[in-house]
């Protein structure tokens, strides 16, 4: 795969070294996530919104109710949509060298609705088979209304850049002998034990063992 | 604490019930968090940026370099500011109802630069000690220079809301029937144990023992 060209808004301009524009790092790093955060302008005034995504090749897809606000105000408009994963608190022997450990990707460009009824069915489908493999035929079927009550976004991986930091901390060389704790605090998303609908019935078969979810 | 008054760009349009606007909903969604992602408008543009964020009283800050693009072009411009916290995702009998669960905050107003020398200081020292109580006093004292490198931003908390769901799925009465698993994955970030810095030396002093983390 190859890199994406930086773009005069997605060139990194300070502490370059952290920046990444190869397919593969972008890649994983949506694909470790759930929730991006999606930047759109309503009346020259920026908006930010949290939603669930998912990428399917070359593009990231989010959606929600026709009625949304955020996406019908972002529909055709530039969008930044912005997943970010805190790995870790960085913790130096001066308080400016204190940082955070954390994988993000920023990507940019005009939000491009899934209009073809076919072509939306296949992403929904996508989407929730993405999280919970085998489960789409599981399920009551969708009904044309529910479709139609529905808008998928996307928004292709053509430009944007990643942006990552790991490791210890960076101290200026003097403070390294200074008596303070340093090192990192790891952070993690994780999923923890499905809990059953209270209305399910007792012998409700559980999510089938293939089942697997992204970690954050 | 009073509510926020809803405006034109804070008011939920949809699904209104999810929508709170009282401070004490809105602080402790604040403080239960530590990355935000801020949207700002540059030439027309929308542009989103993970950073970490500190609340103290009726106000939100964030920092980072002085060079840093987002920080100079934020300063005294409008801004959204938020903040969300993933709690599940939610399997219902039909893809339509799937969800998540969630707690999240949008703030809007124009971000202020904190000027004022001693008063930055002050700022950075509650950060630190907000974080790792104890912390300050360890810590090789900051310079003039590195004050001067840091910028920090502000945002009154005067006009925003919160938006937040909880619990299980909440299908149409028909579906419940369907002999299908529904019910909540959990989300959750968590802090791991700390990892010293490898050019730390081997009797190095561990964390305070009153250190605590806020949770995600």
């Amino acid at each position: 795969m190859t890199d994406l060209p930086p773009t005069e808004r997605s060139r990194l301009r300070r502490v370059h070294e952290r920046g990444r524009y190869d397919r593969a790092t972008i890649d994983r790093i949506l694909d470790a996530g759930l929730i991006c955060h999606v930047g759109y302008v309503i009346d020259g005034l920026p908006y930010v919104t949290p939603t669930i995504y998912w990428r399917e090749g070359d593009r990231v897809y989010w959606h929600g109710s026709s009625a949304s606000r955020m996406l019908r105000r972002s529909e055709g408009e530039q969008v930044c949509l912005t997943v970010t994963h805190l790995d870790g608190l960085v913790l130096a022997r001066s308080a400016f060298h204190h940082s955070a450990n954390y994988r993000s990707v920023m990507l940019f460009g005009r939000a491009e609705l899934v209009a073809d009824k076919a072509d939306k069915l296949a992403r929904l489908q996508a989407f929730v088979e993405g999280l919970y493999p085998g489960r789409w035929k599981q399920l009551r079927p969708i009904t044309g209304r529910e479709i139609k009550a529905t808008t998928v976004l996307s928004l292709p991986i053509a430009e944007g850049s990643a942006k990552l930091r790991a490791g210890p901390p960076i101290d200026d060389e003097a403070d390294y002998a200074l008596p303070v704790w340093a090192g990192v605090i790891p952070a993690r998303t994780a999923l923890g034990q499905p809990e059953p609908c209270p209305r399910a019935p007792a012998d409700m078969m559980p999510l089938a063992p293939e089942t697997t979810f992204p970690e954050g």
